[in-house]
């Protein structure tokens, strides 16, 4: 798989608001395939279990299994990665000034927070 | 727009090759139209506008007409807010040292340089 094929995976694997509820989830702490089968109850197990092999799928979850459970863990080295491309360890200060201020002037809480999942 | 539409457009945006590679060129330094036709010599000038304007309608390009050109700029903020949804101040670090072992055992360069453009 080129570099271009890994980032296509990704960035089609965040496209959908229900992998990202689903990042949103894990981002805490691992669960069971069976945690986030009840955290996301308006869903079939199989819909859940079909957006998690996408996002293992990507690098953004990685699945472990112990005893009769499947841990699901947040894999945070792509979304870093995606980070260093576009910012970089040089420009980072400068960009995190610009969205405090622009959250300042917009009198907006920043957008950094989980979102709730319905 | 909703916060969820705004992230779909962003991610959709950042799921072609050809719109990342723009993003790579504007990383370092805003361009004029004309400077990233140019760039992008194997592409015609309304498929490099094209994709401009997707990068443009999801905010990770900010355009401004000065004169007779127009100079498109990096809006790292977007990127900044995917970083932050997900890994956060409080793990930036340990992601950070994760990432340089993952890259010292595999012997790997990180992949954090702007790709080549064919």
């Amino acid at each position: 798989m080129t570099k271009n094929e890994a980032d296509d995976k990704i960035f089609k694997a965040l496209s959908s608001p229900m992998r990202r509820d689903l990042l949103d989830a894990l981002r805490d702490n691992p669960q069971t395939t069976g945690e986030l089968c009840a955290h996301f109850a308006d869903l079939n197990r199989c819909t859940v279990m079909q957006h998690l092999g996408v996002l293992e799928a990507a690098g953004l979850v990685v699945a472990r299994r112990i005893g009769r459970q499947r841990w699901n863990y947040l894999n945070a080295i792509p979304i870093k990665r995606i980070h260093d491309r576009w910012i970089g360890a040089y420009a980072a200060e400068a960009v995190n000034l610009l969205d405090r201020m622009k959250t300042d002037l917009e009198g907006e809480p920043a957008e950094t927070g989980r979102p709730t999942v319905s």
